[in-house]
């Protein structure tokens, strides 16, 4: 962290930081020019807050020069985080192995859930997400099945073998997540940070989804929630970002793939359905996905997208996930020779 | 609402779909074009999916042509909503009523709420401001001083009449806000439904942050949440939006007010402190959000900004606030006189 | 200007970049820290390309802590700057001095102007817009009635001694400009900087409109074109910026008032027709941006809005016009004791 | 286009509407509901301003059905437009032909734009770009070599047989451009409406780059204009829009590939250099535009990106392009063995 400090600074109030600083163990190299003064601080900063410091006024700016978030930092954790799902653990994401989540966008019944678990897992799916607890701008829609939802998707579990991601709205619903595989926590929770921090403490994978206007530093710091509490099976999600266009429902920003990989271990998904808002971009974005560098795609299958109780007009039958499916896996193995020929 | 039928619709699912809404209780006219056919739907279309209706082969498109907020919208009421503050009832919001909420970004010490209490009050605050239970980006910052930040505030309060307004995170913290005048949602929880509907439950007014990424409508919507509930009493607050502008936290979107206070009869306070992010800008966007026809502002105000443990950038000192006040006032005089001239 | 060195750079590379910045006229300061060494540079470093520092192998990062805009700076010319039109130079912005600008989108017809031009100047309005070669983002749309327009204009202005503004598109239209007041520069041309370059050569105040995704900073950098060919009268113009928020065309960023006028010493004027879009928005906003600081409004006016050529939505009457400058004024006095109360 | 009346509508002044619509050939359908009437218009509505409509009382809303673009609209021009460069016609784009462009920012001496010529043409780029007029935020930064620049270009074309890609930035600079092969015209240009309608009379193909906030209608009715002058080869390029994310210079919007293609029949290109502004981030931004449907990349390449007067920090060496342009054409593979799976 650097703090350059006002042209007419005064000493005392300046002696008075420099103590501050000390104090929190930071190690402090004074630099004088002719007409600017700078402090460069050495040491762990994460906890110090620059709103503070910009408010004194012996100081003119603070530029910090390492990242807030060390968990999740790739450069004190070089190695690529893997994930294993499942009771076998069979189903593994990061480092090089890739995961495709698919599943309706909610649970709705029996047959429905049953039909899509099958379908999916026959195409190669290696995990099957489905909403049981809904968040719905409107009071007056469908706001899942809740817990009988998630009953519903262990049935599908027992029935595929497939591991399941469903998501958690509130602290409250936690109780019926303890057969989950992984718990997924939407774009609208992820700067929940009361939800982050209990969900730090209990053993099982997250899905973190980038709230659409956060940063990926903020995306980052939310994960850092997580894992300062001890879970450091953490998945990124990508679903797009909220923009001025209005002809997709957000814009997924695929360049966020090879920023987060560079600057964290944690592996990345990305969800085309949401972010696009439309099905029949859900196949090029998956693909682009691909290229970028995800590590997984988290894609919303429908048997029957006319008749969805939710975001139906996003959701790909099973006959085009097959064929994305298939498509996804040539990409891979091109994608595979392209890195081995660099 | 009004559907756009695809061109070569299929009369089958055509006669499904109009079944289908009729049994919803709502009205069907159509107008046949030479290129187009054209449906549209009278009665209560707030429980319709437009994302399924699109989904429908049949359906080109959907426009909606009535707000899907009810209990929020002045249509169906008309007065503007008055909500009262305190055990007297004297702080009154709303309806040619203006408040000033002041005081800190987060309650510190037993000395620091009590001295601005006072000096907020003495410069004319209707009511105070304080986080107990505090978000930070970061899981290695304050958090607050939680329960024991309420107690103070409580005390504040009985020392200087000011009724408390502070924040809830969780549902979990809910025991705490008994005592509380108004809870506030934040802007990261104005998504979070089910905080809202419990919330929506109680007898207690609540003032609801506007995400900053949340359209207008979304913000109403979330209103409609806790008014569904039973819980009229809500104040919606404006703390600026995530633009590519990088010299404001925030851009304060001050023609939300007129906006709103067309759409809806609850008032609207808006906090220049959080939008703009920086002290100095606090008072002309005070100034501004008062001539645009807010009810009332939140403005953060601390005795030693230099020390304050999270966003003393943004507060500004007693003394400043005390001009502020009068300013404030002085431009009420000034815009009623306007009203009265048109 | 800091350059802060990555953790093993090349000496033989640092060198270099020594000699170049030393040659460049620049004093260095080096502060090496444990793990961090630090460049300070020291003067004029606006010619200093940052993408070119950030690209070598040595520099880990580069933060600016000066303006890249120098004659637009308030540091180098604290005085406002003051701006007289017309032929008595009694029209005056900046320094304390409001002007009101007022007139149609677009000159329809003799009548038309002349009657918004005899309205608007009874009300008070110092200048008279009009637009004569109009941007319209459809080819098959109204372009406006060009060189005619202008000669409708000067007609106005000999009628009603109202300088007047109107907007160029391109610098082979500069022919038509000469008998012009204001020369406005569109959103859309705040970065044509062969046109910028061009209009920096002549002596006419420019209205520079804020580009609706530039940054302040870029707007400035924009009048810096203008300035550094020798024309140091340039007004600027908040305008709203483009957001995710539909219900106004853009978001008017009523903080780039404060901003701007801390940063710079030009006036600034605020347009709350084109930034809302909206007739009705048009009252609060203008007294929100005088509340704001702003040195002045342009607004537009039409006689029947109902039939105009252009943006007929957002144009408020010559009545409601009329009862706005009343406000305007009264709003200024308020302000006006404001200031004087601090 | 839609017309909703207003619920207590004036029938004289609907009859007006109603004559001025059927003069404009108009063909109407009324539908009359119980509470709400609404008008179907058939025929040509793209010189229809929908914003005169809004400001009708008698009219509650308009809701437009049609794109306002014609010529490049592939409803009426169903075929992928082909476009052939050079003097044999050898370098195609669209309709299956993909086009990769390489070359540096700017032109900076005959050696380097020679050398990155031959350099570009060994890797297999069909095209070469080189800035000769730049748009350069501020006025003292490097501007290009103007027309030597062009000279330089038309020497690597000579030594290479690579067809020319530059940026034009006013209609004055049009004479240099008489034996370029693409004319570029820039983000900040594409809304300067004068230079389009003298581009679209010329027999070139031009390269248009989308604003950084324009939305994707808005670029193909730049499109449009160049168009309907009768300049039908017309190249869009997709380069990254403005958000908050501060870690990409733009944010690649790769979901405007399967729109615009979608949309219209127009060949698209990608150019990740100046999206991402990062060198590191170019090749997986240009394999997820291969994979999202691309026409063809614009990527920068330099001999020596360090010393680059301009954009150095993005642009990437002759080996990364080497490497990047057969990861490409195995992407292409891929993509081709994909979409045959269909």
């Amino acid at each position: 962290m650097i703090i350059i400090l006002s042209q007419d600074f005064d000493q005392q109030e300046l002696d008075n930081l420099i103590t501050w600083l000390e104090n929190m163990g930071l190690e402090i190299h004074m630099s004088e020019g002719a007409n600017t003064t700078i402090m460069g601080l050495v040491g762990d900063t994460s906890a110090v807050d620059i709103n503070l410091l910009n408010a004194l006024d012996c100081v003119a700016d603070v530029k910090r020069i390492q990242e807030p978030f060390k968990k999740a930092n790739r450069k004190f954790h070089p190695q690529d985080t893997v994930i294993s799902l499942g009771a076998d653990g069979a189903a593994k994401i990061g480092g090089g192995n890739f995961m495709v989540i698919a599943g309706p966008c909610s649970v709705e019944s029996p047959e429905q859930i049953s039909q899509i678990a099958a379908a999916v897992k026959d195409s190669g799916a290696q995990a099957l997400r489905g909403g049981a607890f809904k968040p719905r701008t409107s009071p007056y829609a469908f706001q899942g099945m809740q817990a009988d939802g998630i009953e519903l998707l262990l049935e599908a579990r027992k029935n595929t073998g497939l591991p399941i991601v469903t998501e958690i709205m509130d602290l409250n619903q936690l109780e019926f997540f303890d057969e989950v595989d992984v718990i997924q926590v939407g774009a609208r929770n992820m700067q929940n940070f009361v939800l982050l921090r209990e969900l730090g403490k209990i053993k099982k994978p997250i899905l973190l989804k980038r709230g659409f206007a956060a940063t990926i530093e903020e995306l980052l710091m939310s994960a850092e929630y997580l894992m300062a509490g001890g879970n450091e099976e953490v998945i990124l999600c990508e679903r797009g970002v909220r923009t001025f266009e209005p002809l997709t429902r957000n814009t997924l920003d695929l360049s966020a793939i090879p920023i987060i990989k560079e600057l964290s271990h944690l592996p990345v998904v990305v969800d085309p359905s949401h972010a696009t808002g439309v099905a029949r971009y859900v196949r090029p974005m998956s693909l682009a996905a691909v290229a970028a560098g995800a590590d997984g795609l988290m894609v919303e299958v429908h048997n029957s997208p006319k008749t969805a109780l939710c975001d139906g007009q996003q959701s790909i039958t099973p006959l085009q996930f097959d064929s994305l499916a298939k498509d996804i896996a040539a990409m891979r193995v091109a994608i595979g020779q392209c890195n081995e020929g660099i």
